[in-house]
């Protein structure tokens, strides 16, 4: 396991994910700079102000030339675009820095952004939050969490041991996929999930009876992501289009066979079907609840919810 | 607001939501004598060692006979099938005890149950988790809850301030609604979100990339509820059929809706849709967390989740 070498850490655009980046690497131990740019000044000054980044510069070339090691984040459609800008502008440089991402799609991504760059690792942490923006970083959140890197051919392999020595270092779980796999993977465990929240909350909106007042821990936890940025979002359904239509007909067509069970009043059709469900969520409890698995705090988590 | 003056409560059934009551009504200063039976010995032994209920008897006669309120705590069409035991075996009965439930649906139960009952009062705590039994009960489950009393035309008014004060004990907020209304809310903020988070499970089981494990905290919160009880969840959907599948048709137009917006790629109408979402979901905040929301703790929470 390759030491993370890197003297300087540029943030472009300071957020939730790459706020919590820099808190995990100051608190595990990392002595290196956090040098932030990005197109909002306020989140700089705010970044600079929690102690998330130790200075900011509006200068973009100033960061590129300073940093060992650049990480993007921002939505998909921000990050293809800085990316494809990104490439173009450390072609000349004598020292070339390796280049990360954060974004949750990986094909669109790396298509925008063009160009093979044998120095940029796409990758992907699965954690996040409903809240977005540095002020709600924290220095614990990728912990027991995975960080899918989708390396291509072409990609150097020391640049790859280096992200993911940086990764590792938040006590993140660091594992490889290809781009494809990663789409299609995501858009069913993460992405479709969301269109879930999304339905199930326009669908009680409007609804005279206002249900949503009547929602006890069930309604909360199916939609706290419908708070989620609609941004992101967005862009996520205008990226990964296919893999993300193929994950919800998924779901509908379940659906549709649980309606006809209903339908037909099928009680032990459908107590297999629960306690199968039952079963498959509860052997990947550990893998969803990766903190409080470890912890005392498990049935405590597991109550709060 | 009348006192709760019952100075012995019968839980029949023991699980997490009597066991609860019992604890609630315990932590919050009632004094009186909890009861328990029940067609499972061992949840009795469990529930006595654990300081749940202070004794029990296997005789349900004498049971009724010393109670002054009567809850039940059954599965569904249990809890009808006991309702309908218990109207026959009460009028006799010199002194009537009240009668009430616990059941995510009312108007097959009250059908089911038969009869005029005066001293029946039909109740539905919003609250609950993915475990069950009584030793995952706890004293704060109702704690901001909403409890959903639907008494009916014959229902006696005593009766109702008697269930409405041991609720209101529990910290928990009484509300009052028609059986229909009450099963219209109810499919639509907790039992459609059930077979979404089934259905979603369903999905995601079967699928070569095993994309659950590559969950975050999105997938996690997706899919809690589908390790709910099966037994349960079958008798809901045995006995709220109708209203049930009205309210998964309507999330299904939403995904369908929103199929066409991915497909089309028009990311204004999307930004819009998960704009509204966001603001509906975070004026609901308080009442989905009301425990959070009234402490210190409610940042964390969010954490959390």
């Amino acid at each position: 396991m390759a030491a993370f070498t890197a003297e300087r850490v540029a943030l472009l655009g300071l957020g939730l994910i790459s706020g919590s980046l820099a808190l995990a690497l100051r608190d595990n131990g990392w002595r290196g700079e956090l040098l932030g740019w990005g197109p909002r000044v306020g989140s700089l000054e705010r970044g600079l102000a929690l102690g998330v980044i130790d200075r900011f510069d509006l200068d973009l070339s100033a960061v590129i030339r300073e940093a060992d090691v650049i990480v993007v984040g921002a939505p998909p459609i921000a990050t293809g675009e800085v990316l494809a800008d990104l490439f173009e502008r450390v072609e000349s440089l004598p020292q070339q820095p390796i280049i990360t991402d954060l974004a949750s799609i990986k094909g669109w991504i790396v298509e925008r952004a063009g160009g093979h760059y044998p120095r940029f690792v796409p990758g992907h942490p699965i954690a996040g939050s409903e809240d977005s923006g540095v002020a709600a970083a924290r220095g614990d959140l990728f912990a027991g969490r995975e960080i899918i890197l989708t390396p291509q051919a072409h990609t150097e392999m020391q640049a790859v041991e280096q992200v993911t020595a940086m990764w590792q270092m938040t006590q993140a779980r660091v594992t490889s996929m290809s781009i494809s796999d990663h789409d299609a993977a995501l858009a069913a465990s993460s992405h479709s999930p969301h269109m879930m929240a999304y339905a199930l909350t326009m669908a009680l909106a409007d609804d005279p009876l206002d249900p949503m007042r009547h929602g006890g821990g069930a309604l909360r936890d199916m939609t706290r992501i419908a708070g989620s940025d609609p941004t992101m979002w967005r862009d996520i359904a205008l990226t990964n289009r296919d893999a993300l239509i193929g994950a919800i007909s998924n779901v509908e067509l379940e659906l549709t066979e649980l309606k006809r069970l209903i339908a037909e009043g099928d009680g032990q059709a459908m107590y297999d079907y629960f306690a199968k469900c039952r079963r498959v969520r509860r052997d990947h409890d550990a893998m969803l609840n990766p903190l409080f698995m470890n912890s005392e705090d498990h049935s405590m988590e597991r109550e709060q919810k």
